[in-house]
């Protein structure tokens, strides 16, 4: 192919590039890497616009995703790249937990919401997850500074669907020196008030409730108070999943109102959990990230 | 679901519904139907924008898939949802060849270019093809008059792409009649002059070059002469399969130059022929086919 703003790697780079499209004016790239995190090849996609391939430094949006999900749905569904494109944005997805190869065996549980595609974006501490799964510090460690050393990221916000909403909130708010932004979603807004969360937070966590309240997003907000100057959570009120009670987002929005963290809290008629959803209003997630990072 | 727009089918529909989504202003339907053209059961999807929700008319754009697809690629990777929400325009996708079921065994060819997600949308003359394979008939005749009565249609654009693309010059330019518009992304313009073509053709007509020819949509565009105030074509320039021969653009720009038939035809600069590409450009072609319909 003939892509003549192909982004260079470091000279003893620790990626492999696995794919590059050009996609409106900017190219949607594919990379693995051997993750120290999850002692797994863990894979991510990342969009860079012109201007990021032309070397100028950009703000980016990490995006984590929802269960079962992997770096593909997004970046194929949710049409992100417009936007980006417009905006001259980064957007990075990596996937939402290690998985098994042919070199190495990770845990699973045949239930969806526990296991590969559930990390719940948290370091486990109990046997057998601990050893690989250890989202928290695949993302806000070893992926962040993976990710600043080999581009040009100026800033970088953090924004996820559902389980990934869980943790764009929780890492936001336990991690305000990392992140210049925070938007939501569809998320669970408190996962060890979920079946869903409580399911994975036993395995991951065993029986100790304190645990689970740390790894809490509605709970992390309480905790730490008010971090940013507004965010931004959108919700389809025609959502299953929020009447069966696995998203919760009234939790957010009483953590929001104690703390006086400024919430844009949107229930949009008729919308349901899909990712047509979350193309109908990403490009408003990605312009609220590209404004706070303009402030930040 | 919440569905306070639900579009209604006739008394007695052949359609059934098979998943509904909001995205955007309007909604995104699937249905399947008995088709007597195919003699198998076939599905499509139609996005309905709020406007045919409530009843009232609006243009619609056909968009012919390519090689291997079935309607999910499109409807999840091409991102058309948005500008047909903001123009009120309704954008169908069927499959691109009849499939074999439980209740039907259909022939199929283990190269992909030929047979099951290979139709290219003519109505096969010879065994075993023949009986299910009737594609032309299929869009032009059944599911046109199906879309008509059961949708609260206007007028009736055509696209498409790659094989597609083929399909929707071809039929644009043989039943000019029926469309108010055509435009094609990355298409193969002289299916009877690239390899890919040239196997199905083999299969579905026989040797007989004459009705090869018939099925070329460069040479319908020479025979049947200049029929629309514009046709718009997007091509990417880094398309591997333009380098090798399957997609002959040159042959339609002749076959337009020849017959005084308006074409713009954008070559665009490190573009490949995947979805990043379609949903660089399709906003353009779902606007042309909406000024089209405009002027018609």
């Amino acid at each position: 192919m003939n892509n003549s703003y192909n982004h260079s790697l470091s000279a003893n780079s620790q990626l492999a590039q696995k794919s590059v499209n050009r996609c409106f004016d900017g190219e949607q790239h594919y990379y693995s890497h051997q993750s120290t995190s999850t002692k797994t090849s863990m894979t991510f996609s990342i969009y860079l616009p012109d201007e990021a391939l032309a070397g100028r430094r950009c703000p980016a949006v990490l995006y984590l995703s929802g269960l079962t999900c992997n770096a593909d749905n997004v970046t194929h569904k949710a049409h992100f790249q417009q936007k980006c494109s417009e905006l001259g944005m980064i957007f990075i997805a990596p996937d939402t937990s290690p998985r098994s190869s042919e070199d190495v065996e990770v845990p699973n549980d045949e239930r969806y919401f526990v296991g590969q595609g559930a990390s719940y974006y948290v370091d486990a501490l109990q046997a057998p997850w601990a050893e690989h799964f250890n989202m928290q510090s695949y993302i806000v460690d070893e992926l962040y500074d993976l990710l600043r050393s080999e581009f040009p990221i100026d800033s970088i916000g953090i924004t996820g669907h559902s389980m990934g909403g869980h943790g764009a909130l929780l890492l936001g708010f336990k991690f305000p020196g990392k992140f210049v932004s925070v938007s939501a979603l569809s998320p669970v807004c408190a996962a060890s008030e979920s079946a869903w969360g409580q399911a994975a937070y036993e395995a991951y966590f065993g029986d100790d409730k304190s645990l689970w309240a740390q790894a809490d997003a509605a709970q992390m907000i309480e905790k730490v108070g008010q971090q940013y100057s507004s965010i931004l959570v959108d919700q389809g009120a025609a959502d299953d999943f929020l009447a069966e009670g696995q998203l919760q987002t009234s939790k957010l929005q009483h953590a929001c109102e104690k703390t006086k963290q400024p919430l844009t809290l949107r229930y949009q008629a008729g919308h349901d959990h899909s990712y047509y959803f979350i193309q109908t209003v990403i490009n408003d997630h990605i312009e609220h990230h590209w404004r706070m990072a303009q402030l930040s």
